[in-house]
């Protein structure tokens, strides 16, 4: 007997991954990968050759819908199902990486006027040049006591939605001018599948400023610049906001061609990849902490009040489900700080020993370094290498080492560097933990978890249990999950999470000895992060790498 | 015509270096090195196969035997002079490394009883076990407010005469009870030279707390235990104190048969290696610092006056030239910094690219570091990976690293180790001048001042002029020249190093803008130095090691 199946499309930074998953149990029938074929636009834009400046990353909105075309009839054909057997689909993107469009969801750089224009591209969550107008944004929210302000902890991002949006109208006002929506690329892709443009929850909340029923107010947009009072009445407002696994609409004709799905399927509301990984885990449950671990972290909680945690992303009312408030948190450098240093910082005996025992580098430091007692090699690391997000949400700050001496060893310093990633989480647990929001354990999801002297270091100190996601493509999963919610499959996100969610429980539980151990290097830690969080030393230290001589 | 010349023999911690010198202008005519049998002895002793304890050092005085009947006639030969051309013969020596004896100079070591007793050897310098009691004798010097102690920077070393034989009385009263003359290596030596036992100004004064006349008196030694109280009168004390330069006798006919050299000419006083470079270097007035840079770094200069300069190794009159006082100070780690670096974070890449270009390593990162702007790396390192002798006296500290990001490479860290290097002897240079020892110019010897990035950055950081001494056996031709002093070719060791002295004058010359960008840079060192000088951190972090868990 044929089984009910939906398909979750995850869009990532360089590809799409598409994945088809049994309604009842969630089981994972086929999946496929398409890369984009522009990957990242970020030195020059290729309908023009134009240099872009440093900062800059775009992308092509083409590179989406070759996705739907290629990955999703791809991954029913492994999945040997029938596509009149799936019912429902649903998407999650990347955030905040927001395009100009016209109303009818024509993205500006595909009119012959605009295509040279590199403010008509979607702008990638990782387009970092609008960090003035975010620096002006914070500074007039702060003075003005603008009320969503503390719900992003202090501090928007120069990722997000407004910043990007005043970089374009203050640099090519023509593109400014001629979008008539200002929309995310999870949002638009949705509008591409169902002919409905909507604003979903998530993105909104947490990257678009909706708070307690509204975006930032005309007053607020024109003390900004006068031009920008109508930006949220003329390009962003009006398409209903969509709740997190709501039907937004029926797969329309033309989509039904690209993807070989049926015409008229629930298309869900639009989501993010690390929060629509919570369900996927069964993380949803106030007290359970998501770490979805990969080059960064993201903390992924839900909390039954809002509460002001210091250095958050943001607190968001249905943000991650339904009816509690999801918090999110980040450590903008992990795996990417382990990558660096095997990269750059291990002598060739090393490299020698990792491939005449077919291992890799990380497996081969990682094993040397598990075998260390706690506090034996004397180091203690600040994990600031590309900078703090949670809790001091502040980019120029740097990494530091403290301990060295000349017997330290390439295992040493690994290992005081994969401590630092957990102490960093620790310091963000009791950030929720000291603002209200308890964290009784966590589900870990990503790349890393693979590494067991790691996951245990993280049970140890935190002094919690961990529990593991059971697939290794926990956002399409979870994006399948709200399509069979939207197809009335599941009543709620809850019962999908139970039916069709997947995690391994308490595959690491703190070691009390090793605990209590951490609990000293963990004390050296926090003094050397409040020590340097003022960035006194780190902010010259960054520049005095201008400075010429 | 055949040259009148001398013998100076250099005597390191794995072997022994004869040269033959003309004492008319300095030529270096032969040298031979022989390598000591027994090295260091810190594992177990050779006559009983007993394991050492952790931080022992010993050697064995055949050893140094040994090097005046193998190398001496061997730098004889290289030479092609007359033995009877060779007038006068001097040694250096490590020190202090002081050796029990009985009264007679026979080391307690060659008696039958005696020689499975690891305390009846020859303590090397760096024989680090007496620890225990060089704390209690400068606790007890505190208390008592000895006069001598501010000659020493406020503290005495482990390394130095009174430790290790407080040492010896504690853990083998019977190698203390049978040994009738505790003697330095380099004393021994001439004593065996010449038949005469003495005690040389230099070791006397920085090893064996030598100071206005007299050493440590009896109250002292007998508070810190009463069978101590003797120590001086009974096994110190007696010998004359032998000034620098002058004839302590003439070579034994033993001594003549070991050496090939003439019975009777002059053997001058002992001197340790790196004071004994400063006339070789022509670094003997005041105002000139001389930088003795290998693994570790040694700074010996000349004052008019005492003064007290915090953590500077000691200040004795007459320890370095007659006449004026000789202050020592010393950075615990330098070339050993950046071995260590090398050997253990330096990815393959570069070592393969070394070896294409067919050079070593560091010469690879240096070339590499020295192509980058003064502050591009954007990082500040504390040189302390081996501790801090000057001017913070504290073994227990260790390096530290700021400023680290994932775009951070190997030559930018090579470069910041470098550099903490010559900030360390800003430091040190700046205890001098603020206590009074002014510092005009640095005059440096010893392996590293090969490296022409590394000494324009010293001269950059500190803004003083740097000269080179000319020869690469700097202390066995300071040796030469106190022969040829004693032997009374030149009236004093300043003639002498006017006639024999070689260096390169204004080799390297500062930058002033480097040195203002130099600056910015130094300015957080120091904040970093004096914020983590307290240990607070360090300490606690080294005793982390030996926690279980």
């Amino acid at each position: 007997m044929a089984r009910e199946c939906v398909v979750g499309v995850d869009f990532g930074t360089l590809s799409g991954r598409a994945v088809v998953v049994a309604v009842e149990d969630g089981a994972e029938l086929g999946s496929a990968v398409h890369e984009f074929p522009h990957a990242v636009i970020d030195r020059e834009l290729p309908a023009s050759g134009e240099r872009l400046p440093p900062d800059w990353a775009l992308q092509d909105p083409e590179d989406y819908l070759e996705v739907l075309r290629e990955a999703v009839p791809a991954a029913l054909q492994e999945a040997g199902v029938d596509a009149g057997d799936v019912i429902g689909v649903a998407i999650d993107f990347t955030a905040s990486t927001p395009l100009p469009a016209l109303a009818d969801g024509t993205p500006l750089c595909r009119l012959d006027d605009f295509r040279e224009r590199p403010h008509a591209y979607p702008k990638l969550w990782k387009h970092h040049a609008a960090q003035e107008q975010a620096d002006r944004i914070n500074a007039l929210a702060g003075e003005r006591g603008e009320s969503w302000l503390p719900r992003y902890g202090g501090r928007i991002s120069s990722e997000w939605q407004f910043a990007k949006a005043l970089q374009v109208l203050e640099e090519d006002p023509e593109v400014y001018e001629r979008m008539e929506r200002w929309v995310e690329g999870a949002d638009w892709l949705v509008w591409q599948l169902s002919g409905e443009e909507t604003r979903n929850l998530c993105t909104a909340g947490y990257k678009a400023i909706y708070q307690d029923g509204a975006f930032p107010d005309r007053d607020f947009l024109g003390a900004l610049d006068e031009r920008f009072a109508g930006f949220v009445e003329e390009k962003v407002e009006g398409p209903p906001l969509a709740e997190l696994g709501s039907r937004v609409g029926g797969l329309t004709a033309q989509a039904a061609e690209w993807t070989g799905l049926p015409e008229g399927i629930a298309v869900a509301a639009g989501n993010v990849d690390a929060h629509v990984t919570a369900p996927a885990a069964r993380a949803i449950d106030p007290g359970q902490l998501l770490l979805v671990m990969g080059t960064s972290t993201c903390h992924i909680i839900n909390g039954e009040q809002p509460a002001e945690v210091p250095g958050m992303c943001g607190v968001v009312q249905g943000g991650v489900v339904p009816g509690l408030w999801g918090y999110e948190a980040g450590q903008s450098g992990v795996g990417d700080i382990f990558a660096w240093f095997v990269d750059n910082a291990v002598p060739p005996a090393y490299h020698d020993a990792a491939r005449a025992a077919g291992v890799d580098l990380h497996t081969h430091l990682s094993e040397l370094a598990g075998r260390q007692r706690v506090g034996q090699h004397g180091l203690v690391v600040l994990d600031w290498h590309s900078g703090n997000r949670s809790i001091l949400v502040d980019h120029e700050l740097s990494g530091l080492i403290v301990g060295l001496t000349l017997a330290t060893r390439a295992e040493d310093v690994y290992r005081a560097l994969m401590e630092s990633t957990a102490f960093g989480t620790r310091k963000i647990i009791e950030a929720f933990e000291s603002s209200g929001v308890p964290v009784r354990e966590l589900v870990a999801a990503g790349g890393l978890i693979k590494n067991a002297v790691l996951m245990q270091m993280y049970a140890d100190v935190t002094r919690r249990r961990i529990h593991l996601i059971e697939s290794e493509q926990g956002p399409a999963l979870g994006s399948a999950m709200h399509a069979a919610v939207a197809a009335g499959v599941h009543p709620d996100i809850r019962a999908a999470a139970a039916a069709m969610g997947k995690v391994r429980r308490d595959v690491y539980i703190p070691d009390e000895e090793r605990a209590a151990a951490y609990d000293a290097l963990y004390a050296h830690y926090s003094n050397l992060h409040d020590r340097f969080a003022n960035g006194e030393t780190m902010h010259s230290l960054r520049r005095l790498r201008e400075v010429t001589a």
